[in-house]
């Protein structure tokens, strides 16, 4: 890693940490008193290099994910003042340091200073996000066990993806979401992808500017309907401008679900992109 | 599953089971009283289904696997009698049944009867292995973390592939097997490949018309031995030639090991090839 020479806020230097994780065993992303979480493990590791935290080093995520939900690319950044950074001494490989210590189940990719202006959660334009299933057409391979939703039934891919892309654009997915008070459920949802890979695994890929809480595995469970012959695409219509929650499609396990990619603009808007976000972020919660 | 015709011997119907797991929570396949294993499992089904057995249902498989290991295509035999299938039932359906009763780290594949002559471990012809690690080349992936070794040091595959061709052939490969009373271990390894695949994965591929006990992962360590610069081709030479089991190269861990295929020659064939096997090991145990 090299020294890190500028970007320093308030005498704080500001690194951005891109990792993966396998969520099976986790209770999630954010840290819980008691609990064995990913962010609890990561910051376990990093105090035991930096020294003791009162702020968690103030870390922010850009994806936060439920219990059981996967990473292949997730992305945070930390601040870490020049006495945390002394403490590194002779052995500035953050990256292997950090993995020696925790579980396999976590794996850090890089962690070097991040680019003027960046914030991990409010300069991201999008995130992006895979399901997997495979029913009854696919062979069950017990290596993917833990990342895909078996089903013993079939599904038709093309009528799922065909009713997907009513739900595209900008949308108040309210029905999708477990509202949490005071948060818009109004999402740009740019990409939606159905389709039946190599493997005969079917894949459902969401990209949006970012997504509420549940929305993923709900618009899966109503896609699963539709896939079955359970439901068509009025129904999924009525149900996504009905804009309020509903219990009439079944939330999926989330094992199935992966986040895939955090993307970020070029460095030179990284700065106004958070600002951007932190104004609207702001406007929910008047 | 079409009800069976032929093949009857001794008034038994012999059973050709295919299938895969994840060896991850299972002390290897054998039953063993009070452990987990994949045959206690897979037996524990099968009773549920066909009632109790004082002969394990007559059940052989084709690549008897340790703790830990994993397989994408095993095969068993098992011999069921008419009472025994009577309790089919009008719910034929032998793999749906018994992948619903077990953990998904066992999927059943198929469950049909076998053509004439066909045993599950004397008719086959060949036994081709994978190992798989990760070394400080590849970027780490915790959804591998149970099928790769992780190395934080660097190999060199094609020093390591080199190396691997001096073991072809039928040799006396008691320098890397864990000997047993009475068994031999001369083996005829017909291929053996070390190559870095496109995820960075270095992948040691080995077919043999058998392996001895232990017999994959001490050569898999011994070729990380040379892949890291440790030991040399003569090296390597001079441990097969020395045909007794030596301490020098780490036995490595059992996580990267999956059994990929068991070969069986043509139908016609399988009943002198059973013979010729059995022959072999009347032989050893004399």
């Amino acid at each position: 890693m090299s020294q890190p020479v500028s970007h320093k806020v308030d005498g704080l230097t500001r690194f951005r940490v891109d990792f993966a994780y396998d969520g099976t065993d986790y209770t999630g992303w954010a840290k819980q008193p008691g609990l064995k979480t990913v962010q609890g493990d990561l910051l376990a590791a990093m105090t035991t290099i930096f020294g003791p935290t009162e702020n968690d080093f103030g870390m922010r995520i850009a994806g936060r994910t439920d219990a059981g939900v996967h990473a292949a690319n997730q992305v945070a950044h930390v601040d870490l003042s020049d006495a945390q950074l002394k403490r590194l001494g002779r052995n500035p490989n953050v990256v292997a340091r950090l993995n020696h210590m925790m579980s396999e189940a976590i794996r850090i990719h890089e962690f070097k200073p991040a680019a003027s202006g960046f914030d991990a959660r409010f300069s991201a334009i999008y995130r992006r996000y895979r399901y997997q299933i495979s029913d009854n057409f696919a062979q069950k391979d017990p290596k993917q066990m833990r990342y895909v939703l078996n089903l013993t039934y079939a599904l038709d891919p093309v009528a799922m993806n065909e009713a997907a892309q009513l739900l595209l654009g900008l949308n108040d997915f309210a029905s999708f979401c477990k509202t949490r008070a005071g948060a818009t459920t109004i999402r740009d949802l740019k990409r939606i992808k159905v389709r039946r890979n190599s493997q005969n695994i079917i894949e459902i890929e969401l990209k949006a500017d970012a997504f509420c809480h549940n929305m993923v595995r709900s618009i899966v469970g109503a896609l699963i309907a539709v896939g079955a012959g359970k439901a068509n695409q009025a129904d999924l219509k009525r149900t996504l401008e009905r804009a309020k929650r509903v219990e009439t499609y079944k939330t999926v396990e989330p094992k199935g679900l992966t986040l895939i990619e955090i993307g970020y603009p070029a460095d030179s808007r990284l700065g106004i992109q958070a600002e951007r976000s932190r104004a609207r972020r702001t406007l929910d919660e008047a």
